[in-house]
C-alpha cells in the first residue's frame, strides 16, 4: 500500500510567524510547528509536503503541480482567505478533499478577517489554537481519508 | 494536583443522531461517540460530565449548577446555533473557556446553518467531521488548559 | 390497514386563544376549533394527536417521542414561528410531512409576524381565516398522505 | 336569496398546466382540476366564473367588468405574483376579500418564486399542494363569506 | 380600594447577578436589588411578585397564570431580548402596560445585544443604570397606572 | 461641599410642549414639568441650568460655556436625536456623564424617530412616560453622581 | 404656428376613478376631471390627446404611433410606476419631455406605492393634490415648451 | 371673510440663486422669482410671508412665531430636505397644511439629492420647473385650503 | 432530417430601433439586421421565426402556440429583461435552450439597466455589439443544437 | 495595410481544462480550442498572441509590454473575474477594446462565480457555450475593429 | 498680481482644542496651530482668513459674503461631516476649489465619524496628522492654485 | 544619529503613470515625480527606497525583506487598494507607521475606486493632487517620526 501524500500549504507572511503580531498569532514560530507536525505525520507513515509562498500564483501552481500525487490537503489561506479565488478554483480542480485552518479565531477578530471563502467547500475547518491547528488539521484530513477508505463519510 | 473537569455539551436533536438525516450527521450514534470520547479523556486524566437537553433553559441550568467546578467546555449548540442567546451568557459568565463543535460544515449547508453566535467569543472552533469532532473538540480544549497552566494562549 | 394517526401541534399562547387579541385571531376558543377538528378526522378515519406547549423543548420532545408511529403534521408554530429551529430540526428528521398552519394573515401582520422559517420544508402552508386554518390544514395533510400512497405528489 | 358569485382567476402559463414543469406543478391538466372545483362549486350553491389569461390588462378587464357582481374570488397569481400591481390594485379597488394560492410551494422555490406582491391583502393565503389548492381556495372563499353574513371575521 | 399588584419579571441569567460579568453589571447582587424594591413597593402600597427563569417557557406560563390579577409588569428579558416572542405575545396578549428595563446600555454595548423585540410595545423604557433601573422601572408603572386613573396617558 | 450643578437640557419645538401633537407628546406643557423637576432639585441639594433652543449651535454653546461647572447633564435631543453630532461631540468632550430622555417612546413611533446618536455615550436612556422622564432623568444622573463618589458605577 | 400637441396618458384602474378607494383617490371621477383639463388645453391653444389602458402594451404602442406629432405629454403611470420600464424606454425614445403626475402622495402611502422608475428622467414631477394634478400638469409641460422656445431650461 | 395667510418658506442658499450652479437651478434670481409669486398672490387674494434663511433654527423659530396665523406653507427644504427634522417637526405641530417644492428634479440629481425627509407629510409635492415652481406650490396650497373648506381632500 | 426551427424574439421597442437613442442602440434599423440575420439562417439550414411585440402576454402566446415545433430560441427581452416572469416561465416550461442576447453592454448602463431575470436560465449569454448580438446569437444556438446532438454541451 | 494584432488572455486554471469540474467546463482541453481559434484567426488575416498565467502580475506585465502593438483583446478572467483590479486598470489604460468571454453561464453558477469587475468596461461579453466562447469573442472583437474604421460603433 | 485669499473653515468644537479628548485630537491647542499656519501662508504670500463657528448656518454667511474675494478654502468639517448639506451646496456654488481636512484618521475611529459628505467634491483630502493637516492643507491648496494658473490639474 | 530609512511603494501600472489615462491621474511620469520626492528626502536627511511592482506577491517580499531596516513607508496601493490582504497584514507585523497615498480623488471617482482596506491602520492619507501626494506623503511621514521621537502622535 502507498503512502498517503498530505500537502500543508501556507498563505503569505506565515513565514515570519511569532515575529509578527505575537499578540494574536503565538510567540511560536513556524520552525518548531513544522518540527511538531512532522512528527505526527511520521506516527501516521503519511508523506508531507510543505508549502508557503507570499505569491497567490505559487501555490496555484504549486497545486496544479502536485495534482496528480497528492491524497489530501491542509491549507491555512491566511490573507488570502478572502480573495484567493485562483487557489480556491484549483482545489475545486482536484478529487481530493481539504481542511481548512486559521491560527485565531477569525470571527472574534471580526471585519475582513471573519470572512473566507474557502469554507464552503472545506471537508473540514478548524480555528483559535495558534500553532495546534496543524496538528488537529492534519489528524483530521488522516481520519477523513481513512473514513473514506472505510466507508462513509460525507461533508 | 486535582483532574481537569471538561463537560461536553449537547444541544437539541443529538440524542437522536444516527437516525436523523445521516446524510448529513453520519450514521454513527451518539452512544458509539460518546463512548470514543471517554476512552480519550481516561487517556487525558480529565473527568468528562455528558449533557444534552431539547430545552435551551435546561442548558443554561446545567451551566449555573457546575459553573464552580468546571475547568473547561465542548459545546454543539446544534439547533441553538443562531438564537442560544441564554447559554450564550452563561457561557461568558464563566471564566473559563469552551470549544465550540459542529458535526457538519454549518456554512456548506448554508441559509439558517451557516451562522453562529457561539463563534464570536470561542476558544477554539472545529466542525465538518461527523462524530470525530467531540474528539478534536476535547483534545483542544485540553491543549488549551494545560497551555494556559503553562504559559500563553490567547484566542 | 391501520389508521393515519396524525399530530396537531400547536405553539405558545394559542391556549388562551379568543381572549388574546381577538380582533387578530378571533372570538372562538380552541375547545371549539378543537371539536370540529376532531368531527372531521372521524370522518376521515384518521387518529389525531393535539399537543400544545409554551415551552419549545417540550414541543421537541413530543415530536422525537411520536416520531416512529405519525404519517403526519399539522403544526401552527405561533410565537415561534421565527426562532424554533430546534422544532424545524425535529421536523425535518422526520420522514413524513407537515403543513404549516396560521390563525391571520401573518405577512398582513407585518414585521417580525410576516416570516416564518418553517414554510421552506413545509409540504402546504395554509394562512388567515381564523379557526378554520386548523380544518384546511387537516384536509391538507390528508390530500397529501392519499396521494402518495396512489401516485405522485412532491412539495 | 341571491347564489353567491366567485371567480377563480389564473394568471399566466397556467393553461399549459400538466406539460409545463410536472414535477414541480404536477401532472394533472387545468380541465381535471377545473372539474373537480365546477363539482365543489355546486355543492356549495355558487356560481363560478373561472378566467385564465397570459395578458395583465386582460385579468385587469375581467376584475373591472365583473366588479359589480362578484362576492369574492380565488386567484393564483402565478408569474404576476411579482409585478401585478395593476391586478392588485384592480383587487384592492373592490369591496370584495380574495384568496391568493399557488400551486407549489413558492418560499422553497427560493428567487424570485418566494415573493408575492398580492399576499398582505389577501384574506386567506393557501399553497404548495398541487391542483388541490384550488379546492381548499374555493371551501376558504365560501367559508370567510358565509362567516362575514353571520359575524365576525377579519383578515 | 383594592392594592396594585405589578409583577418584576427577570429573563435568564439575573439569579447569578454581582457573580457574572461585574464590570457590565455591577458587583451588587440581585437579593440586594429585591430588597430596594421591595422597600419601595412598601411605600407605594402596591403587592410585587418577583419571577425569574432560564427557561422562556416558564415566564410565558407565569405570565398566563397571573394574566387576570396583574395591574402591570416591569420587565428585564435579558438574554431573550432579541428571541423572545412567547413572552412578547404573552404580554401584548394583556391588557396591561410593562415598562422595560436593563441593567446596562445595550446600544453601547453593539452587536446582538443592541436590539431588542419588546421595545416597540413597551410603555415605558429604562436602561443602564445597573440595579438602580429596577427602581426606576416600579417608580414607571406605578406613575402610568396613577396617570391612567386620573386621565390620560398614552404610550 | 458644593453643590451638584445639572443642566437639563432640551433639544428643537420643546418649548412649544402641550400644544405640539398631544396625543404623541402628552398634554402638560413645559412649565408644568420644569416646576416639578425644580421641586425634585430642590430636595436633592442640586443647582439646575434650564436650556432650550430650536438651534443646534446655540446648544453647542451652551455646552462649551458652562463645561467647567457641570457635573452632569439630562439631555432631551428631540428633533437632533439623529443629525445633531456637534452636541454630541460636545458631550463627549467633557468628563461628565449624561442621562438621554424622551417623551415618547421612540422605537414604537418608527421611521426616523426610532433612532438616536446620542444613546451610545449615554450613562443612562429613558423614554415613553411623558413629562415625567424629566424627573426620572434627574433622578439617574443624581443616583450616578452619588454612586460614583462612593465606589464603582459604569455605563 | 401650429398647435402644440399634447398627451395625457392614464395608466391602470384610472378609469374607474371615484368608485375606487375614494379615501385615497378622491371622489371625483375621470369625467370631471378631462373637462376641466379640457377646458385649460383651449385655454393654452394647445390640443389634447387622452389616452388610458390597463395594457402596458396599448401605451406603448400609443406612444409609437403618435411619437412624430407630439409636443409633450403628461402621464401618470399608476400601477406601472414600478414596473413600466417597455413605456419608460418609449418615452425616453422621444426627443420630446414628459411630466409625471400623481393623483395621491405616493411617499405618504409608503411600501411599493413610493417609488416610481419614470420620476428620474422626468421634466417634473407632481404628486398628492387629487384630480388637481392633471391641471398643474398640463400648465408644467406648457410652461416647459414656451421655456424652451424663448431659451433656457434644463430638468 | 379673512384673508388667506400663506408662507413661502425658503432653505440654505436660495438666497443666491441665478449665481448658483445656474445649469442645475436656472438663470433666474429670486427677485424675479419672487414678483411674479406675488402678482399670483394678489390675484388669490392671499396674504404672503416670505422666509428665507441659511440657519435651521431660524426657520424654527420663523414657523413657531407664525404659527398661530397661518393657513398654510409652501416650502424648497433645499440643503436641509435630508437633515431638517426640527423644521419638520415643527410643520408637523401645526394644523395646517404644506407642499412641497423643488427648483430642480431631485431624483435625477440623484444621491443625497434624491431624498427628503418632508415629503411624507406634505400635502403635496412639486419638482423640476425651476422658478416656476413656486407659482405651481402657491396655486397648489390655495387649491388645497379652497377644497378643505368646500368639501373632502385627503392627502 | 428535418430542418432546425429557430424563433428570434424581440421585446418592446426594438421594432424602433435606428431611431430611438442611436447612441444606445446604433443607427442599423431592425430591416437591415432582419436581412443579415436571414442570410445567416440560410447557411445553417435553418428555418427563421421573427416575432416582435410590445406587449408581454402576446410574447407569451407566440411561445405555447409553437412550443411543438421550435429548436431553440435567441430572444432580447429588451425593457421585460427585468419585469418579464411570465415569457421565463414560458420558457421553462419548454424543453428547449435560449440564447439571451442584448444589443447594448447592459451592464454599462447601469441601474435598472443592468439586471436580467432571464440570464440565469439561459443557455448562453451576448451583449454590447449592437446589431451583431442577433448573428452571434444565432451561431450560438445554432452550436449549441449541434453538440448537443452530437454529444455533451451543459450550460 | 497593417495585420490586426489580437491577443486572447487566459486567467488562472484554463491551462488544466478539459481535466478540471469537465460537468462545468466542458470536455474540450485548451490545446483543441487554441487549434480552431488560430483556424479563425488566419481567416480573419489576424495575429493573435495568445496568454495564460495563474499569476495576477504576470498578466498585467504582458498588457504593459504589449500595450503598443496590440488592436484588441479577448480576455476569460476565470478566477480573476471578481479581484483583478490590477488587470482592469491595466486594460483601462489602453485605448483599445476588450471582450470579455466565460466558459460557463457565471449568473447560473450563482454565488462569487455571478460578479466580474470587467463587463462594466467591455466593449462586449459572451459566456455560456464552453471552448466555443473563444470563437465567438474572436469574432466580436473583428466585428468592433471593422466597424470602427469604417464609421460609428459604440459600446 | 493680486495676493491669493485662502479661508481656513473650522467646524463644530474645533475652538476647544486641546481640551477635548487628547488622545484623539492631540495636546496642541488652536492658537498654537493658527500660528504655525499664518507663517506658512507669509512665506506664500498668500493672505488667510480664519474662521470658526459651532453654527452651520454661520459657515453658509461666511462663505456666501466672501464668495467673490476666495481663491480657495481648506475645511475642517468636524461634526457637520456627515450632515453639512448647507455648507455642501454653498461650496458648490463657489467656482473655487476647496481642500477637506481632519485631525484623526476618520476611518479608523469608525462608525459616523468614518463618513464625509463633502469628499466626493474635494480637491484634496487630507487626514489623521493632528495640527499638522493644516500645514498640509495650506500647502496643498497652493499648489492646486499654481498648477491651475500654469496648466493642467483635475481631481 | 542613524538617518532614517523610508520605502516608497507603488502598486501596479504606476510605472506607466502619464501614459495611462492622464485626465485622472495626470500628465506627469514617475521618473519627474522621484526626482522630485528625492530632492525632498535628501533636504530631510531622509535614505529613500522606491519599489514597485505589478505582482501583489513581491511587494509583500519586499516588505518583509526590509522589515528591520524601515522607518516608516508611503504606500500607494493603487489597484490592489481594495483587494491587497497580504500587504496590508505585512505591513501591520511591522511596528513602523505608513502613510496611504492616492494620486487621484478615489471617492470622487466612485465604484470599486472609493474604498481602500489600508484606510484603517493608516498614521495618515492623503489624496487628490496627483503627483504631489508622494511629497506630502514624504513631508507626513517625517513629520510623524519627529513627533514621536519628540512626545506624542496617536493615529
Amino acid at each position: 500500500m502507498n503512502k498517503k501524500k498530505i500537502a500543508i500549504i501556507n498563505g503569505p507572511n506565515i513565514n515570519i510567524l511569532g515575529i509578527r503580531e505575537p499578540s494574536v498569532y503565538g510567540i511560536e514560530n513556524w520552525e518548531s510547528i513544522e518540527h511538531k507536525v512532522k512528527v505526527l505525520g511520521e506516527q501516521m507513515h503519511a508523506e508531507l509536503l510543505f508549502y508557503q509562498s507570499n505569491h497567490e500564483g505559487d501555490i496555484v501552481d504549486f497545486i496544479q503541480q502536485n495534482m496528480d500525487k497528492l491524497s489530501g490537503i491542509v491549507i491555512n489561506p491566511a490573507a488570502l482567505s478572502k480573495t484567493g479565488y485562483s487557489i480556491l478554483d484549483a482545489l475545486n480542480a482536484l478529487p481530493i478533499p481539504y481542511i481548512e485552518i486559521h491560527l485565531s479565531n477569525i470571527v472574534s477578530r471580526g471585519g475582513w478577517h471573519s470572512e473566507s471563502i474557502f469554507t464552503e467547500t472545506a471537508a473540514g475547518f478548524i480555528m483559535g489554537l495558534q500553532g495546534y491547528v496543524y496538528e488537529l488539521g492534519l489528524q483530521s484530513i488522516n481520519y477523513y481519508l481513512e473514513e473514506n477508505r472505510n466507508g462513509e463519510v460525507s461533508n
